[in-house]
């Protein structure tokens, strides 16, 4: 067992604590990380504020880790001493379902473990990266490419691979026309990748303020939501959509923007149910879909994309003592675009 | 001009008149047709009754037409008098725009003509097939192959190319779970094609009632909607849900049902919206869909199919002066499993 400090939220909606926690005794597959960055999820504040109910406090939260290696147990042939690594959103899965064997440990039919907020497969509760260490499993960890800082690499570990899978499933790519609802941060994201995959970008953002800064991450296109010439101009014209946005959408609005066999796919989820016409899918034989992070092979693929396509996140590197205040100003669409933790600060 | 008898409805829940119109001369790529058989198609109601509004009356409906070719024009290439043909729900299109050229002439984005209550591109209204003859396009006239009965062809050019268009499209097949939903004209046509397709067949049906039937269409498993245990005992089980309700369903319930990457395919469409949680859909990347009819390649294909694996409707064939009746049957569901009107009666 070693201690470390970590970032805690004693309740639902509680100001962080500086305390610390235990983390297991390493056994023969598991890496001992030390924790240099971990990003600020909109899913933290969403758990913390226990908005999705099943809150385990008290609660470290964190799943865009960033450190280096700083112990490895017997049988850990992947990763040495040193390695610069990153773990997202799960730490565990059961390895032997059809989904963990294809590489997709998102679906894990007995069930993922994730990061935090969850319990491990012996019960306890799992602790994230507003840490300065964490014990993970060889096998949820991967490698942060040198091309890569480390503070920007941490949001890439969800951000990242939340927009980078859906994209490549739904083969966004030279000839698509794709558009990216949203321009937080996780659209600033999806925005660099479809770009980088070859797709025609449109970004559709509630106002224009930030057009100057979609055509720099690569848009070739960019529309108000708010004006209703939008969805004049832009009917029928998009193979995707990916709505990066949590709200509630008039989804039929949405759909009537995607050609013959297109695709709403959404990677955020509102709290409240959406509504939807049937005949908009019908008439164009349109799909709404939804996509979950990506799988732990996929994600390695994606770091790699990045370093050799100079992606990365805009970030606002944050001291451990201004988390609280970064979650207000998340809540207020006051970041461009991710806050990553300085661990050291911690 | 040649004047033909029809069945016409004077105005929105008006019950049926025998009268008579005209139908266009022959233009050098015309097919005139001695309708046969005349199926009786739910969407025929919905359109007599106005409930979708914009009715155009006096109305004929009818876009399951079987019939023979009687005169043809001077440019015809394809049929000559005396073949055996079929009309379904459409009867002209640009055929100039991407999806005619791809043979989806349905989602033809100058808007496809409809077989009745639609104006042409002269703007004149359309009348179906609840009629002794009908003036088509070549183009939109398709073979009704000699292992067909033309009673039993006619609703195939709706009911069968609306669910085997979708079964094809999301691949049902070997090794693919497929579950038809509802078990009408529709469904009971579906049930026939996944079957022959290959793929392992679900049927889903309010009662236990159909459940021989099912299984003399070729359905491995049949379950109770009713019943709440079956959406647990079939949690996760399907690739592919063919929903041929046209009723508000509880989608995320039905979601539940599908694996990972699995779709929800709508070919019914309610009045009211439909509402799901987007969280049904990101916990296994499963999509909602919509599929339209299908093309004139496709119906064709369709058709030779149905001959070669003896896929046929189970029909009940009523006189002319039973629509009125037949129609109050559809809508208490007592019909097993398709009307068709011998417009010899007529």
């Amino acid at each position: 067992m070693c201690k470390t400090r970590v970032l805690s939220a004693p309740g639902a909606k509680k100001p962080f604590e500086k305390t610390t926690i235990e983390r297991r005794e390493l056994r023969p597959d598991d890496v001992l990380i030390d924790i240099h960055y971990s990003g600020i999820c909109h899913s933290d504040i969403h758990s913390a504020y226990d908005e999705w109910g099943g809150g385990i406090f008290p609660m470290v939260p964190g799943h865009e880790i960033a450190g280096i290696v700083a112990a490895v147990g017997s049988e850990v042939t992947q990763f040495a001493v040193g390695d610069r690594v990153g773990v997202g959103c799960f730490v565990d899965s059961c390895g032997a379902c059809e989904y963990c064997l294809m590489g997709e440990e998102q679906y894990c039919t007995k069930g993922v473990v994730q990061t935090y907020n969850s319990l491990d497969y012996d019960g306890n509760p799992t602790y994230g990266g507003y840490s300065q260490k964490i014990v993970v499993t060889e096998r949820f960890v991967v490698r942060i490419p040198e091309g890569l800082e480390l503070s920007e690499a941490s949001p890439l570990l969800c951000a990242g691979i939340t927009t980078y899978s859906p994209l490549k499933h739904w083969n966004a790519g030279p000839g698509k026309k794709v558009a990216i609802l949203g321009m937080g941060g996780l659209g600033h994201l999806a925005i660099q990748y479809a770009h980088a995959l070859g797709a025609e970008v449109t970004v559709l953002s509630r106002s224009m303020g930030k057009k100057d800064e979609a055509r720099s991450f690569g848009a070739d296109d960019y529309f108000s939501t708010s004006d209703p010439d939008t969805f004049k101009t832009l009917a029928g014209r998009f193979d995707l959509i990916l709505n990066t946005v949590s709200a509630n959408l008039d989804v039929d609005a949405y759909l009537s923007l995607l050609r013959v066999d297109g695709t709403l796919v959404n990677v955020g989820a509102p709290g409240k149910p959406d509504q939807y016409n049937v005949f908009s899918l019908i008439m164009g034989r349109r799909s709404i879909a939804g996509s979950l992070v990506g799988g732990i092979r996929e994600t390695q693929e994606m770091l790699e994309f990045s370093a050799e396509h100079g992606i990365a996140p805009k970030i606002e590197v944050i001291r451990a003592d201004q988390v609280d205040e970064a979650y207000e100003r998340v809540l207020r669409s006051d970041v461009r675009y991710r806050f990553v933790i300085d661990i050291a600060t911690l």
